[in-house]
């Protein structure tokens, strides 16, 4: 019996144990948010810390402004590897809406087998024990753990992540590693394991447009005044084609071409794109013409509307001009697009079609961070993949991420290191809303196929 | 002597005692807009009424389900003219911007001369007093009062004249005159009296666009769903054209062009365009192209944007893309144009611009009320405008109105009467705002205007 196979059935014979470590961990109400919940988030830092130094890591518990890290290491051979997860938790408003106590963890009969009950049971309590379960089945079975390791554990990613980037540039030495693994994804089909290998960035700006000094009555002034509203519109509007391409000048520099092979992989893997459309009531992709569904959300840039306020908005009519409106404006990057260029473009445009006697302020000002596109030929990633597919039904994908993972582009920024992101959620986790879940299948095979990644990127 | 001579002597010998009578009546607090105001308004309607009778009037309370209605009579030859004012104040908030208390009428020194101070001193009891004074002068000086009059005040003008429909339609008999002359307009500039003749009328739609069913999150949404502050601002960006030109097909029908000698007439005012857009920090006029500022206030359409919402407007940003959008639209009308007609043809804008996926809903359905253009070539405009520049330094001018007078249209409609709009305020009155004012010479001269208008439509 190899090493791998011992750790599996290990895994299979403590699945129960397992069980029971996760159920004491959901137990904290470690909501980062909330002050209330100071303690519980410490004691939720200082219990991780200790399961930790149970299993022959050497962990310690490390203050912040805010709630504290958790770091662990281990030093062995082979390559360094990080691996990340966060202990904290999401709010359980609407407290109501859950079918029972968010911190009384459970198993309960999901549509799709037995599924851990349990605020931060997907998000990320459950995920991070996936790895830490296969490190402890490495331990008890070869009597040490695998490699060089080091375990990174936040406690405010659900509160905006304030001590991250900090305490990140103050021990850079001390977490550069080879390469991360993040485990706070999901699978792309409750069949299909996955590895997330590209995450779109971000632009965000807000547009003021000014007119008069006051809100006018129209029927004063209704004709030779500016409308604000109008004006903004008329940018809004110019800013997509008819095909849906965004208009502002190199805005598509550093976007790729997606290539054949990954074209090939997704439409492999059936995405329905009626189904995913329709589960909020829409049926026809809006995006620019000429992608799918799939590549629209996970390789093409978006610019997007989100927001829009100005003149009365309240019930009933007022006839009023108003002095300004306003909008937000946010972009989803991929590839190599230059946040700041593209907020300087879409500047450039609003300050172009001003007319006479409008001024436009710019509130954000901030660039936000490119798109990640992680280098899927990297052995790394093949030998993950590999292993992946070893352990689930179907072949691992490598798949696109709609939106951003924020410690992902801080490890690469500030470490210089990749990130291999595995983790084992489904579409309806229901993370962040009431009656969050975590599939028990996620949690065992997870720990399995964390066993199987550990020992494909170490032997 | 003639009788108008004799009238306008007396008008000024009896000057202190007028004011005297307005500041009893200012003193009343006939707040209409709140419940606690109740008994000062009536007592406002029962003073009116008393002073009336006193004058040879057979006046009248008549109660109606909201404040009371003070109608008065006087039989007589000539042609019935039916007056009409409202005894009803603004609110006084926000108190704390007075510089004295807004119902202890007073006297202050204004940039052009002594001013009457007090909440509805300009709008509308001032007003009023005008004509009530040249009535009490020709009872006085002639033993009678001139001509077949009906006297008609509200009490409901500053709170949506909710009562003033039914009480038309109830007492269409009583009320019908041969033309009804309304003391509620201003002057052109304080040396320049006016006849307004041109109303706008009004059309208010309010517009949602609906797509997904729930707000989307941007990075797992962000491509193929719709998004409804994109598709509303195609809409409104579709609706005028670069010359300011309202492009819905059918709009203008019904525009007249302004008769050269309008042109002329207003030409000859000086208006002070830059001034007036000065005023609130704009300097070119911004509507259609080829019309003076004026032209475009009185004589002009319009199709404004009074209101826009949708997605997140809060603090910050939040990567929403909205499930709806909204907007209140509102056209001012002139002529014969059809609030019906111009809010199908939106209505079918919106519809034919509507992309796969998305809903419109139209909130208002209301189609309000066309513009009004009243006989400037009747006699009656043409004597009551020689009357009116016989008392003032400049000649009287015919002129436009940017909003409506909701009860010139009721007069219309309900008792087929045309008005004649004559009133003596300024721009700077600050009517409906701390520390109302209306001149001294307004009251004064305005009374002996009435007098003259009067003695040309009776003889």
């Amino acid at each position: 019996m190899s090493h791998l196979d011992a750790v599996l059935s290990h895994l299979d014979a403590d699945r129960d144990a397992a069980q029971a470590r996760l159920f004491e961990f959901l137990r904290m109400e470690s909501i980062s948010t909330d002050s209330a919940y100071k303690d519980e988030c410490r004691k939720a830092a200082e219990w991780l810390c200790a399961d930790l130094n149970s299993i022959g890591f050497d962990a310690s518990v490390r203050d912040t402004p805010g709630h504290p890290m958790v770091v662990a290491h281990h030093d062995g051979d082979g390559p360094h590897m990080l691996f990340y997860g966060h202990y904290d938790v999401q709010p359980v408003d609407p407290l109501d809406l859950w079918n029972a106590s968010p911190f009384d963890p459970h198993i309960a009969e999901g549509s799709q087998g037995p599924e851990i009950r349990a605020r931060g049971a997907a998000d990320d309590k459950g995920q991070l024990m996936t790895f830490v379960e296969a490190f402890r089945a490495y331990k008890e079975v070869t009597g040490t753990l695998p490699g060089k390791l080091t375990l990174f554990f936040e406690g405010e990613e659900e509160s905006g992540s304030a001590s991250l980037i900090p305490f990140l540039n103050e021990h850079k030495d001390e977490l550069k590693a080879d390469f991360a693994c993040v485990c706070d994804t999901g699978m792309f089909n409750a069949e299909t394991p996955s590895i997330s290998t590209m995450l779109r960035g971000m632009m965000q700006e807000e547009v003021v447009i000014k007119a008069a000094d006051r809100d006018l009555h129209s029927g004063m002034y209704g004709g030779p005044a500016q409308n604000p509203i109008r004006v903004l519109s008329k940018i809004l509007a110019s800013l997509h084609d008819e095909t849906g391409t965004v208009t502002l000048p190199g805005f598509y520099d550093g976007v790729a071409p997606i290539s054949n092979e990954l074209k090939a992989q997704w439409e492999n893997l059936g995405f329905d794109a009626k189904g995913f459309l329709g589960e909020v009531n829409l049926s026809v992709p809006a995006g620019e013409q000429g992608f799918s569904a799939l590549e629209q959300i996970w390789a093409r840039p978006t610019l997007e509307f989100n927001g829009i306020d100005g003149g009365y908005t309240g019930e009933g009519f007022k006839t009023v001009l108003p002095a300004q409106a306003s909008t937000k404006i946010s972009a989803r990057l991929v590839g190599d697009q230059d946040p700041a260029k593209i907020n300087q473009a879409l500047r450039d445009r609003v300050l172009e079609m001003l007319p006479a006697d409008c001024e436009a302020e710019f509130l954000m000002g901030r660039h936000g961070s490119g798109g990640i596109v992680l280098p899927v030929d990297d052995p790394i990633f093949q030998k993950a993949r590999k292993a992946l597919s070893d352990e689930w039904p179907r072949e691992a994908a490598f798949v696109g991420c709609g939106g951003s993972i924020p410690v992902v582009g801080h490890f690469q920024e500030i470490l210089d290191m990749d990130s291999l992101m595995i983790g084992f959620g489904l579409d309806d986790d229901r993370i962040h809303s009431p009656n969050e879940k975590y599939s028990l299948t996620s949690f065992q095979k997870g720990a399995r196929s964390w066993a199987r990644v550990i020992d494909a990127l170490t032997s």
